[in-house]
Formats: structure tokens, sequence, C-alpha cells
């Protein structure tokens, strides 16, 4: 007799027969979890029927992902980015009432210890790249503006790489910078415009990402950690929609909410008053903070 | 607009927006694969809705996963064993014709070179353990015996360890050996009882199993792989019903047809004629090899 009770293996109760084993868990909810990752994966399996030798490549596939993560590269998190999941993730995460600034993903390169900066401060450090100016406001959902918001922004430079990846070539905290709101709830800054780059693909996600013919890029954008008492921290980014990786971001952080405007200023009196030497880039882009829940 | 056209993403259209971007792919089976990795991790995640610390943990543990694999073990097997998976893919990849004997998991400890025996040999060389004698036919679906079937056989000893985890301890080649039917089809030959043996539990998978209330322990069994021109080759084991862990094998190898029979034989002209000191045990199972498709 086949039953789910003697724990003995079928096709076609496979599910059942695994999950069964987990009624001792320690933690429910790790319970919950293991019980839908097992359904999930034999649905999978069911549904592809691979072959040994493609369970085999499987295999490989993350024994070699684990094999390239080290202290400062993490394979499994960029494998997470480029299936959509970290996206996901953030989005459940992250439900904002309507009207509220939508979050994308934090990304790799935030440094935790940048310094805080005057309002208006060049945070461009090496004076490479095109110059831009960024404003806006900190709103509530109401569009009253915030004071005392905290705005912590980081970027890439004109070739694509944060200060991080380049310690010795760009100086430290290169296009950081964290801003405090008055009682306008507005914010400015310097800046340059940013560049597209690519995750890095010399390991097995770069290959994947490759055999499924896709590429590796990062649509151009800044990213913001707005903070405020009363209100829920919002990490997101903008991004530039003339970019030509904005409708293909190798890792899915583009949402129709977070496209900015980046104009392109040709006003010798602003350049003067900017210390710019000609044109410049232009975003204006407000946020909209969710009340704390 | 939103629309999948665009590529930016939302929780509700995350899979194919995610899925969309596979339509290069350079392999249209390795598309099909990851559109049903795709859909049902983002399935996954979204009945389990996990905090980003969750998603980290599950980070991870991936992460440590690879960490302990090396040119000896494999962990990402091993977990593929006890979430059912690696069973799953033998039953797809081993769907037997009505009557045929049924496969279970290759595992870990099969050695290539084994050397082929006199039919009866005694396959334990370091006369530890109790003795055994199994013995069966191998037949064809029509009952028909099969001549030149070679049967490739191995097996932990009594303490629950193959000779190659004990290199040093037992002998070369114990435990195990190749035998050759002859026209009847039977084959026969002389061991000591098995016994159950816990899977690798000192890494990640071990912690998980340890957190899902499971024991690692697999029951005690025999190893076969039988050939044969003309028929399909079988990967199998028999087990012990009378084992403490048969209805919870860590890696869900117990199938009902291969439970065998460990019968105490109490027969002193058969224990002089094998050669044994007094009882023995004695295992009598024949296989079924279905016909070459």
């Amino acid at each position: 007799m086949i039953t789910q009770e003697n724990g003995f293996f079928t096709e076609e109760d496979s599910v059942e027969v695994v999950t069964s084993r987990n009624s001792n868990a320690k933690s429910e909810r790790l319970k919950q979890a293991m019980d839908v990752v097992i359904r999930k994966l034999h649905e999978a399996v069911k549904e592809i029927e691979p072959s040994q030798e493609e369970w085999m490549e499987a295999i490989q596939f993350l024994t070699q992902t684990g094999a390239t993560c080290n202290d400062w590269r993490q394979e499994f998190i960029l494998l997470s980015d480029v299936l959509g999941v970290s996206m996901l993730v953030d989005a459940i995460n992250n439900r904002k009432p309507s009207g509220a600034s939508e979050s994308t993903v934090l990304g790799p390169f935030h440094v935790a210890e940048a310094p805080e900066l005057p309002m208006g401060s060049n945070i461009c450090l090496d004076q490479k790249g095109e110059d831009m100016f960024i404003q806006g406001l900190i709103l509530d959902t109401s569009g009253q503006p915030i004071a005392d918001a905290v705005i912590d922004v980081w970027q890439a430079n004109d070739e694509g790489f944060y200060d991080v990846q380049q310690k010795g070539i760009q100086p430290d905290f290169n296009l950081r910078g964290v801003f405090r709101t008055g009682k306008d709830g507005r914010y400015w800054f310097r800046a340059v415009k940013p560049k597209y780059y690519p995750i890095p693909d010399d390991g097995p996600v770069g290959q994947l990402l490759s055999d499924l013919g896709r590429h590796p890029y990062r649509p151009a954008h800044l990213h913001y950690i707005i903070k405020a008492v009363g209100f829920e921290t919002l990490t997101t980014h903008i991004f530039d929609p003339k970019d030509p990786y904005i409708n293909s971001d190798a890792v899915f952080g583009v949402k129709r909410s977070l496209l900015a405007e980046f104009v392109k200023v040709d006003d010798r009196t602003r350049s003067v008053a900017y210390g710019f030497e000609g044109d410049f880039w232009e975003v204006v882009h407000d946020f909209v903070l969710a009340e704390e829940r």
C-alpha cells in the first residue's frame, strides 16, 4: 500500500512525501517557507522534466555561483537581481500608499558613513564628467514639505564606476553626500551626469545572461535613501529615460514613476552661480514619503 | 503607460517582465527551463512574502552551501537529495513499464572499477559484520531469465560506512563486486548485513534538516546497477523493511517495490557450504529489466 504515512516516494505524491517530513520544524515560519519552496521546486522539475545531465548542469551552475562568492563579491545576490527576485522582494516589502514615491533596490554600492554636506554642495570631487544640477522637494502625501528630511545620495561617475570600485583612482566619497532639508522641504546639490554600467559579468551569472541573450547593463541612475521622523524610509533611484538601457535594466530596477527628466540647460547666469564652466544638465524631481504605519 | 514592452518592473507583472527578456536565448531548451524557473521562483516569493532579512537568510544559506562544496563534497547535490529533487529527477528519467523493477538514486559512493568476481564470492573482505547470503533472478518483463546480465553491487558495512569513506580502515573494494549471470539468469553472492547511516550533516544542509526537525539517516540498503544488452540499465537499491528509518529515508530513496525481506537463517548445512560460522541473513530478491526503447 502506497500512502504518504509510510513516507515512500512516488513521482505523483512527491510534494506531499517531502513536505510531510517538516511537521516537527523548530519554527512555523521556516516550515511554511520550506513547504512552498519544496512545492514550487517540484512543480518546476515536473514541468521542465530535466534529464540527469541537465540536472547536473543546474547543480554545477549553483556550485560555480557559490565558488564565485567571496568577501567582496556576492554572486547569489547578483543571481537574485538578474532573475527579478530582488526587485520582487523589495516591492513586497515596500508597498506604498497612493501618491507616495516608489522604492527600488538598494544595490551593493551604498556607503554608510558618507559625509553630511551643506545644501548645494558639489558631490563630484574630481571635476570629471558633465556638470549636473539636481533639485526638488521632499513632500508628504498631502503635498506638504517635510523639514529635516535626510537625503543620502550616491551615483556612478561619467564612466559608470562608483568610488568604491576605483579606490585610489576616484577620491574617497566621490559622488556621495548626505543633505538635510529646511522648512521648505527643498533639496539641491551639484554632481555630474551618471552613465550606464555593467553588473559584474565575468562569473556564472554573466554567462547565464549571455546564454539568455541578455546584456549586463544598468541604465544611468542616481541612488537616494530618504529618511524623516514619522515617515517610512524611502530607498530608490531616479533614472535617465533617454539611457540606451532604460527598457532593459539587467536587474529590473526601473519603474515608470522613477523616470526623471535630464534637461540640458544653456544659461550663463546659472552656470556662473553654480561654478560650472558652461552648459549643464538639470534634473528636477520631487519625492513623496509615506507616513510611518 | 505601464506595459511589458517597456520592460518596467511591477509586482503584478514581475514574471512577464523578467521572462520577456529571454526571447533571444541561445538555446530554446534553456529559455524554456529558465522561463519555468523564473515563474516558479516568483510564485514562491509571492506566496512566502519574505522580509528583506529572510531573503538575506536564504542568500546566506545558498552561499554557505556553496562554501561547503569542494573536490570531495557536493553540498548542492545533498540539498537536492534532502528536498526530494534528486529522487524526482530520477523518477522522471526512469519511468518503467508495468512489471519492471523500479529505480532509485545512484548516490555518491559508486566506484566504476570494482572487480568482476565469480558468482557466489564473498564481497566482505574484512570479516566484520553479520553474514548475509543474497540471491535472486534477473528477468525480462515476460518472466524469462536474462543471461549475461552484469550486476554491480555495493553497500555500507555493519557500521554504516562505505570503503571509500574509510580508506586505510576498510580494504579497497570492500563490499563491492560485479557479477555476471549465466543462462539461468541467477545471481548470488555473500556479504554482511548493511546498517543505516547518516548523510553528511555537519554543513548547512544538516543544519536545515535539524531546523526542520528531520534526522539525517538513510535506512540500510544494498546498491545495484544491472546492465544487459537489449535492456535499460537499472540503478536501484533494496532496503531492509525492518530498519528503524525505513519510513523516513533522509533522501527519499525508498519505494514500496524496493523493500526486500532480510530473513535470519539457522541452517548448519548451508552455513558450512557458505563458509559462515553460524546463523546468517538471507535476502532473496529478483529484478525485472525493461526492454530498451
